[in-house]
């Protein structure tokens, strides 16, 4: 079979089935191509051959993987090319954000766009049996009012705080979730819902969401970095060489216990200056209330939430007492971010989260300034800080995306539960 | 071409060439199985035909990359198979280990035994166009001390402190190197020896030396570990699925400045609590001189050395103050080894370097009880601390290391300068 590209052996591994393989690379150089392939670039960018191009698309055009979009007529000789494109309206992905503050549902298309997206119960305020209930009928209400039907659907994805167990799908001891040890979550929702259904951590989906929209987004053609999600906690989601790394056990990314001021506040693991007890809303909004500036306030993460925009929107609206505990949060997320980088060599560090767009006007300016200056590889090349595009909801965007992705990956980085012998990547 | 494997597109990319592909898928299903494979079994485990495996290995033994060794014969029917192993005299590389206190010249066979080793002067005691003479004398003496044919040197190899420039093998400023600034190894090495030149970190080498190695050594088969590098300063070699990760610049593993104890010591950069600042032996012995164990020390990295031996001598012969300062050094190593693979879930973190084997007796029970009871991943699984097995070569045996990963790789992580034509992987 010399004459075609073969990937490096890893000895011992179980090799993909060849025809797989190739489907799931003329699918991977499509989606790569927002503007549309014809199937003689197709056949010059995978160094297939104009007959397996041909064999593979007419299958994929049968199974509304692709579609036609539209003539190239090209500038010199030469006939007129079809373009193919993703077929946006032929399959679609479910996406689900467990948050302790919140809980979103959203239905996305074959390209990662939001169909219809719904919010439902906060993890923190619903039992896991109740809160499987509450997301199976958002699911199946989304997919009702637009008309979807369901078995165009690849599967349902679900970002939940760590640390999980890839194996069993379970969400072990989330410490911002104390009624939640163990709990069967990815089990539960495929009985629940019929789907297939993926789970990954939170952050890890959000540096999915952000790959996966990334041509429009704004982290336009990064294949390295460091997706700091800043919700309820605090993660980091990898991207390297365009991949997600999700580690050897998809727990990847908890940087929560990194220190980062050795006069920092105190963390609940003991320690002092934790770079996750330094941007939590729930400390910020205490050190806040401690100074006079908000009431006090309980434990309910709904109301911690509230009070935290209160405090963003006194900084905004010229408090110095409000911005100096934003600031000091930016320094040591700041100082968090270049160890990351630095660790990892990236040349980009991208923000986002549920509490993002409220803190960024203060936050952006010193994280771009801190990396800028202070990172070891500064002398070779730049490392941008950028806010996520793609706001609160990146977490259900990114959980969508992790059916996607392991729809149209050889190498899936999570296990699809209940995955059906008609799968987008099966052979035909 | 369907019908054979093909590796996941990345679009805009340049496609290795195909023959050169399937050549090192082949040899390195040979590099991974040191007790032989026969073309069957080549066959099986790579996808390629058997036509296909038979060209390519006619062809890698025509130029001395593989050799038959032994026939096995198949416990039920079917005929005695020929086994291929790699032709370890058949090719050799040279690593240079270049670091403050010691540089390190060795010769490695093709599957990275040391065939010669030399030491010459330290970095820190000669200019650069000094150290360039020593390291080629030393290198050519190794070839013709070992009568090998200089043509079946592939090339060689350097390990340095980073931060390095990639693209025109500078390195840059090493903070533990000042009179270093700038200094262009990588090409005054490639027209001082002729040779093939390539330049790496030196934590990074050390990595690849672990992974190259492994079968034999303590990382067996892991695919996913961290190695902490432990010399005139500390850095980390990343290994992720089975590969070395050098981040976009080759500048990954910085974690110097990672801060690991709030009551940790003044680091050269302004904070306290550096990881590297605490395990840095000219930090350890003036802390030492400090309460009247050693006398004080200059400035020479190598006196520096010699008073490091007697304080780790003095720990092993019973003193309590002695012991005490190895110990908290170990302390914060762990929590900054704990840091570390709680962001890359690793299932190891593998210690070694220079000063490595003498201090192994302290540090390690604290590492490993450390990574075992604080990783975050403890409940999925545990985080082994393991020490090299490579010894204080590590650094110079990764050199070499770097040169055979060129060799067989189909994407080399490095730049090799004046690579030839007749190089391993190009197409005959």
């Amino acid at each position: 079979m010399e004459g075609s590209r073969s990937a490096p052996a890893r000895p011992g591994t179980n090799l993909p089935r060849i025809a797989d393989f190739n489907q799931a690379v003329i699918l991977n150089a499509v989606r790569h191509a927002p503007e549309g392939l014809s199937r003689v670039e197709l056949a010059e960018l995978t160094g297939l051959s104009a007959q397996s191009v041909s064999n593979i698309t007419r299958r994929l055009l049968d199974r509304e993987l692709i579609t036609e979009a539209g003539t190239l007529v090209p500038a010199g000789r030469g006939k007129p090319r079809t373009l193919l494109r993703l077929h946006a309206g032929g399959h679609f992905a479910i996406g689900v954000h467990v948050d302790p503050t919140v809980t979103t549902v959203a239905l996305l298309d074959l390209v990662g766009d939001v169909v219809a997206s719904v919010r439902t119960l906060p993890a923190s305020a619903a039992s896991p049996p109740r809160l499987v209930e509450a997301i199976t009928a958002a699911a199946d209400g989304l997919v009702a009012a637009t008309g979807v039907d369901a078995r165009r659907v690849l599967g349902l994805g679900i970002a939940a705080p760590g640390p999980l167990d890839p194996g069993t799908g379970v969400v072990l001891e989330p410490p911002l979730l104390p009624g939640w040890a163990h709990v069967g979550l990815r089990g539960l929702l495929h009985e629940a819902t019929g789907y297939p259904v993926v789970l990954h951590k939170d952050a890890a989906a959000a540096a999915l969401a952000e790959l996966w929209r990334g041509p429009r987004g704004s982290a336009a053609a990064l294949e390295d970095f460091v997706f700091l999600y800043l919700g309820t906690g605090l993660g980091a989601g990898l991207v390297v060489g365009g991949e997600l790394l999700s580690g050897t056990t998809n727990n990847a990314g908890e940087i929560g216990h990194l220190m980062v001021d050795t006069d920092g506040p105190r963390c609940n693991c003991g320690q002092r200056g934790c770079v996750g007890a330094a941007c939590m809303p729930r400390n910020l909004v205490a050190e806040a209330a401690g100074v006079g500036l908000l009431r006090r306030p309980g434990t309910d993460d709904r109301e911690i939430d509230e009070l935290f925009t209160d405090l963003c929107a006194l900084a905004a609206d010229g408090s110095a007492p409000a911005r100096r505990i934003l600031e000091a949060s930016a320094f040591r997320l700041a100082r968090g971010a270049a160890t990351v980088s630095n660790l990892l060599d990236v040349r980009a560090v991208v923000f986002g989260g549920p509490i993002w767009d409220r803190i960024s006007d203060v936050y952006l300016p010193i994280l771009r300034e801190t990396l800028l200056t202070t990172t070891e590889a500064r002398r070779v090349h730049p490392v941008t800080a950028l806010g996520s595009s793609l706001g609160a909801d990146v977490g259900a965007i990114g959980a969508g995306c992790l059916v996607l992705e392991h729809a149209f990956s050889t190498r899936p980085a999570t296990l699809l539960l209940g995955a059906r012998e008609d799968a987008v990547a099966a052979t035909p």
